[in-house]
């Protein structure tokens, strides 16, 4: 066993790949600790491309249909194997070597997740499914990889979901001010750090950018994967109608802790939604005020108070038309974003799963019950050796 | 991270669930380590039924249908529970402490494993999935646990499959005789040690127990699991056609490495072989002689000698039908049970991962390259903590 020497300052990477299945988020993070302080300094990020070819059988692993486990088994190791290269690439950029770098947590690519516990033979269980097989990630960087943090919180009977908390905890327990720190990726999720640093909240506020990229991809035929800018969406209009209808969906009332995904608003959604009219600016106007509002009201519903500061980050950061929205729906608010706290935005959830692998190689709790519901602290994640 | 105290006695536990899906397996050895010498002693055995309702789950599970990954991420969290039951059970028999076991090697419950490299995206990959969640059986028994084993060989290059041999080369290295290590399973495997102790030779003989348990069970009306003893095989006459019919199958001309499954003599065999004849005695008898001629065939194929001493474990050890037919077809040798050298047929596994878990937490390469195919050697198996 490699002899973790305990020290004050270390060197982590973070890997996540997305809902949206286009390349693979990687962060260098320095972190020291302090004592009970905690500061973190992003040394480099990059973006590494997930192939088409990947991608559609990830896509194909999502439709759970026959033959789901065998292909599931390969592109375990297939995918792994990428996630080894896109290290390889970022060590490369960035000079370091292996021997830099204490951990890699790596979050690895969702394929099925069960947000609803379901009897079982007797017991009431939930499950998660993460790939990318973190051996292949150790074996060829020759770095210890961390994997595998979901399963651990639904063990532990949480939801194994959202996980992004325990970063804002840390990033923002000493605001003082009532933060809402808003992540916009496939899905959308809040943190609540109340000005007195304990009481977190958290849970997944509905749609991010899912909706809107599906919607892009069928607009543009493919030849757009999302929404740059807002820019689609600035030449349509709202839909009052529909943005009525989606606001009923009944996860949005749904008391939190509580956690969605592509099931509730991925294909199955969109396939109902397009049977009747045909994807276009309006339509996705429509979706980026359904993300929008969406989110607004839920703070509404269940947050103790209003925010005084909102921060957000994630891929929807980057389109006006979510953030203006946003900012319409929160008058009180100071909606900002990640990058006024050093944070990149594109990278938060990489950055995440690097502070979470390096809990775990030091033994520190790093799941937060108050966001996925689970009935103990857990170590999450497993350790891989090179 | 919890400190790993190098010393020479450590306590392990290995967990094992077959492709019977009858029952988890679980050991408790004590293991003693002075320089390169390794000596075993079991303390105790328990066999931990696994629920008709779970072992249905795994078994339509295996059908890789529809809905598989829902299944999947479900049942993974059941039975790893399930193993933190039969966890517990063994503490109790035993009066141990979790505080006096040093690790937990967990093998888990194959679901579904790729044998043979297929070309993905610009790749060959193999894969495999075990299922039976580690992070349930570390929160619940509070002691670390060491999974998924097979899939860090696969991303070595390896089949992932036999692991057992690692067990064998410690236990029979001082032999001075050629020593195959025969175990009988639902899957037949060997491990061939030299009596130099160097140029081990290891892969999956053929069917085990497989098509005798599956016969059995439909001769019975579901009432009978095994042929106890032989005693069904022993009133019926081996159909020559129908075994020489048999052996003709390609996987038993395949040179090593080599490994096989439920794939291969699972189901589907039985299918395509039952569809025009009726399950009975006779064809029970006549799947007990392919067993042990398929073993025996391959050894005069794939073995370099004649072995000297044939050492047999695994269920197959308790049905004298497939024991007398090994010593037919192996005169020159000496066929014994594990029995003999001190382990208990019946847990060989669960041993064998108690000790590869001691393996990867000490850091030490536990994977046979000779056996696997593997390109390298690997620290298998991924650490979860309570």
């Amino acid at each position: 066993m490699k002899k973790i020497v305990k020290k004050n300052s270390y060197t982590a990477i973070g890997l996540m790949s997305g809902t949206s299945v286009d390349s693979i988020d990687a962060s260098v993070v320095g972190v020291n600790l302090i004592g009970d302080h905690v500061s973190i300094k992003t040394m480099a990020n990059i973006t590494y491309p997930i192939p088409d070819c990947i991608r559609k059988e990830i896509f194909t692993l999502f439709k759970d249909s026959s033959g789901s486990l065998r292909r599931m088994a390969a592109l375990n190791i297939r995918l792994g194997n990428l996630f080894a290269e896109a290290v390889l690439e970022l060590l490369k950029n960035t000079g370091l070597k292996p021997e830099d770098i204490d951990v890699i947590g790596s979050h690895g690519q969702t394929v099925y997740h069960v947000a609803e516990p379901l009897e079982l033979c007797g017991e009431e269980v939930r499950g998660t499914i993460q790939i990318g097989e973190a051996s292949a990630i150790a074996q060829k960087s020759g770095i210890p990889v961390v994997s595998d943090f979901r399963t651990a919180d639904v063990a532990a009977g949480g939801s194994g979901a959202p996980l992004v908390p325990f970063l804002d905890q840390i990033l923002f327990k000493d605001m003082s001010k009532n933060t809402a720190a808003q992540n916009l990726g496939g899905i959308g999720n809040v943190t609540w750090i109340p000005k007195e640093g304990e009481g977190v909240v958290a849970f997944d506020t509905g749609p991010g950018n899912m909706i809107i990229d599906a919607l892009v991809s069928i607009y543009t035929r493919g030849k757009l994967k999302y929404d740059k800018d807002g820019a689609i969406g600035k030449r349509g209009k709202v839909i009052d109608n529909l943005l009525n209808k989606w606001m009923e969906h009944p996860y949005l009332k749904k008391s939190p802790p509580k956690t969605t995904g592509r099931e509730e608003f991925g294909g199955r959604f969109l396939e109902e939604e397009l049977k009747d009219i045909k994807a276009n600016a309006d339509i996705i106007r429509t979706a980026e005020e359904f993300t929008a509002y969406s989110i607004a009201d839920s703070y509404k519903r269940f947050l103790p108070e209003e925010p005084e500061v909102v921060i957000v980050t994630g891929g929807g950061v980057h389109n006006s038309v979510i953030m203006d929205s946003l900012k319409k729906h929160l008058p009180r608010s100071i909606v900002e974003k990640g990058e006024d706290y050093g944070i990149d935005s594109d990278f938060k959830e990489a950055i995440a799963f690097a502070l979470m692998g390096l809990w775990t190689i030091l033994g520190k709790i790093n799941n937060v019950t108050a966001a996925t519901g689970a009935e103990h602290e857990a170590v999450m994640g497993k350790v891989s050796y090179p």
